[in-house]
């Protein structure tokens, strides 16, 4: 598995790039600062470096297991291609809710990956087929019993940031940000521009230019500073 | 170094294998849920990904140093080929218990692994030979002077687990597992059941059928479920 | 990328390599201890395993942001080759204070490498260009308008350890060390004596010899003990 592998082109009904696709989720954050909103997901990491998603979240909130438990959800069943399943364990690292099996099926069904807030198991799949996991870490001991789904397609917490159904979810080598669908625009346009400024500072400096100058010349300490 | 290499076949008197040899963590844990009794190491990852240990253990049990302080021992020219080093440093991250000298002599000896409830040195060599590490973490600060051995062959505690001389011990990508000798066969068992079922609902969810179904048709929900 | 490419030999004016350059952390560590001193920095870690860094600390401390806020400081212009960018975030994790622009500009440089008490961004070119980071982790919301550089040449502290300007730091795949100035003549003798005696020792036991045998005859339990 190489890291290009496990970029995965975003499926988009009318075969048109959606404008934030590309972008990182460094600029992206940057860009939420600008619009002043929340998105950077704290304490989420790649499973592997080459880890990348985009794609519209389907969300998953979980609770601990009542008596007799509950299952730990079918859901996968009415996920589409592109879709990003976004779990909420409540950043329980002592069970996992993703392992073999969802991963061989979201892989076969086109999902965009999967980011959680807690862990996952059967990371060796994952790895080979390189499919995308944001998580707290690894464990091998099931949420069967432990955790059960309390809702589905609700709004939960991952990493401190809400997350609504069929919000916008981008993550690569950095980790994982959300973008909530009233800035969509703003902060894609956004993102054109800081881009657009960053890639000039870099050629600046390269090209033999002092930081201060290059940094001056296209108004960088103020790219994200928050316009309201 | 490739994953394959980290792989090592145990070592049995009679040259056949153990039953419970192949099997994933993952499925050992589950087995071990369905027999109610506690097995996952928390908290303790592998070195590289491809890290696997299958062997027996040998308990390292360690404390704060004296005053003049005892050795970190040598306790390893009393390990047997196949044997696994399983070092409880309380948790430490602060100084190493394992490093480069135990490292060449544990491959060159034919150790399965080491299993540390601390953190290791001189990772480099570990990684250029696939020597196998779980552990939690990375630091270079020696435990000499600083712990020393209290004893070996105890029982000790790694990640919130009690695990007895001579105890199987099982890692891979997710981690760390260990099987209490009196429920090895039935563990076995169980673990060929429930590796047998996941791989059908993977057979069926790839040839389209739906998760819900797959995994009703092969009682999945109840497989790790404690039967006692 | 792969290992090697991300060793870097440290410059020197006069063309001859520094007495402490090539030994690992793990025995400029034992040496510090011999001579009672601290320098093992304690959380930080690689962000890829063949990261290294030998050079001297081009040290920044940064504090939380005042109204207005002041910036991230354009201090790389400031920077020599060879230069090691220290930066003291006070070990926050939520807002990073390197990376894409920086990276660019220190590869391009020649600056040794960053080590922060703190959170990187942008680690996809880091990882690409192989230039040695060593964190506490990733994160992708900016530094920008949440912290501000409040000194630069002081001392700081980074892993609990105190780093002053111009002070050396080596850093590897196990973490990063500093050596105060006047001892670094010290260390580096010991270095020798240390390296060659665990030579010794691991040579000893790969020809057969006992563990026990191999450390007595060469001393090993006393190789690190402080002879103050």
């Amino acid at each position: 598995m190489t890291d290009e592998t496990a970029a995965r082109e975003p499926a988009s009904a009318d075969g048109t790039a959606h404008p934030l696709y590309g972008y990182s989720t460094a600029t992206v954050a940057d860009a939420l600062d600008r619009v002043g909103r929340d998105g950077c997901l704290l304490g989420i990491g790649p499973l592997f470096d080459g880890a990348r998603i985009f794609g519209r979240a389907y969300t998953v909130s979980y609770t601990t297991a009542g008596h007799p438990a509950g299952t730990v959800g079918d859901y996968l069943d009415d996920m589409r291609p592109g879709d990003v399943a976004v779990l909420d364990n409540g950043g329980r690292t002592d069970c996992t809710v993703w392992g073999d099996i969802l991963t061989a099926m979201a892989d076969d069904r086109g999902i965009a990956g999967t980011v959680i807030d807690g862990v996952c198991r059967d990371v060796r799949r994952a790895l080979d087929v390189g499919y995308p996991l944001f998580t707290r870490g690894r464990y091998m001991r099931t949420g069967k019993d432990r955790v059960e789904v309390r809702d589905v397609q609700c709004p939960v917490s991952v990493g401190g940031v809400r997350i609504a159904a069929r919000q916008l979810v981008i993550a690569d080598a950095d980790g994982a940000v959300t973008v909530p669908p009233d800035v969509e625009d703003d902060v894609a346009e956004i993102c054109h521009t800081i881009h657009e400024r960053e890639s000039r500072i870099v050629d600046d400096v390269l090209a033999g230019r002092s930081l201060a100058e290059a940094r001056a010349a296209h108004g960088y300490h103020l790219l994200q500073r928050n316009q309201a």
